[in-house]
């Protein structure tokens, strides 16, 4: 059945490409954005179809993000500062951008008699996780992140939303997610750099973090199976693939498909930055017990992303 | 050691306890409150005290609070809008005075060079928990109530902030907190009711919800026991007593202390409200096992609570 769904964060790497695939199913798309780190171009295909209607606003605006939310069916809420690394450069920013604009999507919800939402939470809120891979029911974890904190605060909000009003959410715990338009993060970094100087590459941390990337396509249809089939007031899963490899690996994997061979140097420390985890696991039972696996592998994502960027570099020059 | 202390909510009903406290120990107190529920006159002894500065100010005010922080040692942040009940009517009352406000704290605190935070957050972050009682590691919790959510957004920015900024903090979960200078909750509202009435008392839900209460003193006794001796990076404590009674047996206490009895009026339900818990009951041996333990039980905390007010029934006009 077609629906109306508002996709906020629309001209981002996840967002863009969610709004393709519902456009491409036959569903009607509002989509939001406020161009901070979202690319226009990446609404090219979209902008094609009669029923994608595009709101350049900003979610800090509560009274025009009301507006936009007119008519709408469900909610699906990615927009977010979505960079955890310079938290502590900008502390506000977390705050803002993830905790008081989800608390402005959950008003505009309400005032347009919108009940259900999806939301991208992170990995990030299980802090340093004990147990490993983390269930979603991990013991009360200790936040280690701005980001992690705020995405728990959006997520704390979101269920009591739930309570409070009668909302239905589904909430998404990912761990990194790779592929095409991807916009930020280390196979960004590490290829912007290998571009200007493919002999060497500065790693931080001592590259032996261990991290577990999800393909981008693999993580929608997470998102749009667990809206479908999962019936509980608050439903939370998180979402990865069953295995991780080093920042080295991923190295390895970009440098073969560019055909380069840098030399490495590493700031040292089992941390990237602070506040980065040197594990992020994702226990994913909850999800796959729906019917859901990834399809593409920790590597191929990489690949695939490597050459997305070879094919596009106009990004790179698009987040200098 | 004297020490200069930032109390936020001074005029409130613990941060009025904790300032005397302070004083009488020979410690130096700036007190912060912008008297939305405070009350002047619980500061009448502080006011006395040469050591004692009050500033009324609002923690929405960042640069207000930055100057109020100048000098001080340590912050116990207390001010937070304290009633979950009414959640559902302003849902903008907890994001704004708990989530925010405590960010401008933090802030405040980065930019006077502070790094020794207590904050009160609440058993009501478990949700509905499903072990009991709750330890403080319980599994992660979906939250219920907007305030729930709000504490629970606090305390992820204070750890995190621990993290990027080498602050230290102590966070207390307290069930229900009685004693001299309450002035919400049930056993204000019954008063207040037989005060009216004698004969007759409406109670919210079955009377059969089960709560624990910790008394004032025993409270603040834990507060600098844990900020004295607790030295990790983050160190959570439950606080609570060992015992719990339903609302109807604090009902009992009540009467018996007024001499009355009323007929009792129930709304039904097995929760007086939306986000109400039926059960909140916390595993309080990590504190305890610092050397604190409760000194007055759930009855005489009740007892104390009713003979305050009727000693000092201004309070209830105050909150009228």
């Amino acid at each position: 059945m077609s629906k109306h769904y508002i996709i906020t964060g629309c001209a981002g790497f996840i967002g863009s490409q969610l709004v393709d695939r519902l456009l491409a199913t036959g569903h009607r798309v509002t989509g939001i954005d406020n161009f901070s780190t979202g690319q226009r171009r990446f609404l090219e295909g979209a902008l094609s179809f009669p029923n994608f209607h595009l709101c350049e606003i900003d979610l800090l605006d509560a009274a025009a993000t009301q507006a936009a939310f007119k008519g709408g069916d469900c909610v699906v809420h990615l927009a977010a500062n979505a960079d955890v690394r310079f938290g502590p450069s900008h502390p506000g920013r977390d705050l803002h951008q993830n905790t008081i604009a989800t608390f402005n999507v959950l008003e505009a919800m309400r005032a347009q008699k919108i009940q259900r939402i999806a939301f991208s939470s992170t990995g990030s809120v299980y802090g340093e996780a004990q147990i490993i891979p983390t269930p979603e029911d991990a013991p009360f974890p200790v936040q280690t992140s701005l980001y992690g904190a705020s995405k728990l605060a959006c997520e704390g909000m979101i269920a009591a939303y739930c309570e409070a009003y009668g909302f239905q959410s589904w909430i998404y715990r990912f761990v990194s997610i790779l592929g095409e338009r991807y916009t930020h993060g280390h196979v960004f970094d590490f290829y912007r750099q290998l571009k200007t100087d493919p002999t060497n590459l500065r790693i931080l941390g001592d590259g032996r973090q261990r991290k577990s990337y999800l393909y981008v396509q693999d993580c929608i249809d997470a998102i749009l199976l667990g809206m479908n089939k999962a019936t509980e007031k608050v439903n939370i899963f998180n979402l990865g693939v069953d295995d991780y490899c080093e920042v080295n690996d991923s190295i390895d994997w970009i440098c073969n498909t560019l055909g380069v061979q840098p030399t490495r140097h590493y700031t040292g420390g089992s941390r990237g930055w602070v506040g980065d985890n040197p594990f992020i696991y994702l226990d994913t039972q909850r999800i796959r017990a729906l019917g859901w696996s990834p399809s593409i592998s920790i590597s191929l994502g990489v690949i695939r992303t490597v050459e997305f960027l070879r094919a596009n570099e106009w990004v790179l020059e698009s987040r200098l």
